[in-house]
């Protein structure tokens, strides 16, 4: 029975592993790799007698501490072996043998495909917060949401910890970096033909938090430059026509024209 | 001290109210009212001595039965009078004056939105369980995220119950209707100037649930049949040479062209 | 006949001119109002006897010197009037009658939105074309284009006039401005209860490229800093890790494992 | 000099090719391969002398008849071969050499992903168009956008001629099937860590055109159940609430409460 911490030379690694276990040992992968490499590992192993077993393993650095969410895929033999360690090193509750091989790596890429989506959306909000009319009491907006709202849950524990830790956003560079894992589940679901526009938007912005050039936005630019003899750059005019073409807040009791005949 | 549940005859309500309420009294609305409005009712109100305050409430079923999550805004002597009263009412922790007067409704609208996104990144990320190449443990993988994983929440709590308690999404209406408040908050972030993309897709993806033309698609299928003399409908050599040339699963061990020089 | 050129001072002038004109003149409002005010204006016209046109107009400096192109939304009876008049004006094919009081303006709402669209997807797509592998020969590529390819139009002539002449993107700043029309066709789609992701998603960008503090940018990386310790701006291993496990590219020839079981 | 056509047997040619081939000639992949493979063929037929040129081609079925648009990689010694012929066969400054091998098929891949952009928009468009409060006469708003307008393109002409030929949507399936190839490109923007969010949701919109079951939607249902006891499928008190709810028009001339403090 071993556990390999990760990443890229995991074959190298079984490669090693296979010369000295014997049939019947266990190869577990609680790394994060991609889950068609593990159906391939798995395929390789197959006829040696070593099991290979696949887990996802989320929760982070906190996890690690108090209790980590484990999600497994393989034969039921070796999970049946695995089984009572992962529920002890897990959080009460937090594990699932998700399926067969392959299975707890694909489960995992899905749950950071949701935690993308999540952290986007919550990026938003506090965007949103911060650029009310009227200066708003964020920090305890943060952590009242913690407390029997929709959408408490551990990121907006940690974004409300992190806020007052940071005593705002000012200090945080806006630059997100990642590993690149949801990158591989946009790739996955085209290829299964499901769509994802929320999650596949949320891995856009990160791409879009790290670029400084806009290229695009310069395209732009002069295409509306060529069409109506736009200036570049901020321009006065543009954002007084903004200003007086807002869109009036809705107040459901005056009486209005509808979209509706 | 009143408390107004809700909705669109606030105003007549309103007006009821202050022939009969004295100054010093304090009329809170604790519904859905959009936040504009209720900065308005402010204003009416000021000048005769009675306060208003709004207060955005989440929680939903649940949070009325085991104390909500409240989002007061106004100013400060109404809401001393009635902070004792609303901390009762919230559940330990959920109770936040967000703000100056409309702050209230405000914040909750943007928690709305954060819903909104959370909901549709969870939603894609069941569909993508759902379309694995194997079969999936579901109703397992979304109890063990409940449990220590960095997208445990509510919302997951929900649809992990909610999956159980139906045996699947079979027996449910791929429908979902909403009241419309988060519209709101799209045209709000257009005129404040903040890009919201996942939280607008989030709301553009309700409306797709409730089209059952999709006239845009046949559009769509038009302008293709035109160029490419594609036919209509579900085309079997289109398929062909979509599986074909389907993305391979990244390995990043073995030797690829990249995309860097 | 008379002919208003543009915006906000609207009602004033239909005003004043309303004491003038007698029964069966026809005012025109040929700017960018928007359709629900064209109508409101149309009714309360409509009592006097004066007529009320609402025209659209596209095509930009190029159009006002060559012939333009008008939607026009109206009543029959003023319709003919002015027809002739336009027809000169416009582009050969250039006009059309799109249907009753304040088609015109939703019209070109609607042409305004399809540009945005198409003004963005031209971006990403120059975008692209600047980040390969190999340096392209963009000038030309974008030339070539306008012939005989799928996306000929005239943005793609603009685009590839404004690259040659400005040689390149450099000197042009990353930073669209806008009149702010197309979030009035947002609001519109969003009561229509018409799912148009595109279009809003362009829109939003356009805010993106004026957001130079990216609040949600920063709001993410606490969160992420908060569960995986992930460190503040770029970091070195993220960038190695997302390196090893980009997707290698499709070889339809080459055995894989698929997504079908 | 050899012209092949296209697709997933292009290596098995090339090696036939290879045998009978001398060195100095030149083997055109004139097809909708991806450029990974084209550069893999062209580095594996350096060392034998046969000259390898990658050939992006755009058109349809029209562009066959009338004359196509040409985008070739390759070095600088065979496309001097190819060039007069492929001028030839091109309409008049359909041609580029767009860069070095593989920088054809990428600079058509680029292309394709422009026009789902485009496409979508103009979809969505039409869309707002047939939703319109009023009946507006869309075949020939569509074909005075042909002429004159900012958005005056290929595909609003086919658009146009496609709308009055079918005499509007209704007898075009709701269902765009496509080859798979803006995947591709999706994957490679994700590498090259480049945000394209509109070309990205056009790929993502032509699945859902796709997807009947929509479990997505299910499982939002099934989470908003859970918070607010929503009946599953369409309400009628979540569409009165919404219509009440509906946001006004936009007045610039009438005072209002902004988002500015």
């Amino acid at each position: 029975l071993f556990y390999i911490p990760s990443g890229p030379p995991v074959d190298g690694l079984i490669d090693e592993l296979s010369r000295t276990l014997e049939e019947g040992d266990v190869i577990v992968d609680a790394g994060n790799s991609y889950w068609g490499d593990s159906l391939h590992r798995y395929q390789r192993l197959r006829g040696t007698g070593i099991h290979f077993v696949d887990c996802g393993t989320s929760g982070g650095v906190d996890g690690a501490r108090h209790g980590a969410c484990f999600m497994v895929g393989g034969e039921p033999e070796p999970i049946a072996l695995l089984e009572p360690i992962l529920k002890q090193l897990a959080v009460e509750g937090g594990y699932v043998h998700a399926g067969p091989p392959a299975a707890g790596h694909f489960t995992k890429l899905v749950h950071n495909g949701i935690e993308f989506g999540m952290l986007q959306a919550i990026g938003e909000g506090v965007d949103l917060l911060e650029h009310h009319r009227d200066k708003l009491d964020i920090a305890n907006i943060l952590r009242c949401w913690r407390h029997g709202s929709v959408i408490r849950s551990w990121l907006v524990d940690l974004m409300a910890e992190a806020f007052r830790q940071e005593a705002g956003l000012d200090k945080v560079p806006a630059y997100v970096d990642d590993t690149g894992e949801v990158n591989w589940l946009v790739s996955d679901a085209l290829r299964m033909e499901v769509a994802i526009p929320v999650i596949a938007e949320a891995v856009m912005q990160l791409l879009a938090s790290r670029d400084s050039e806009k290229s695009w936005a310069r395209a732009i630019a002069m295409m509306r430059h060529g069409f109506g003899g736009h200036a570049y750059g901020p321009s006065e005019s543009a954002r007084a026509e903004r200003i007086l073409g807002r869109v009036e807040e809705p107040s459901p009791e005056k009486p209005r024209v509808d979209v509706q005949p």
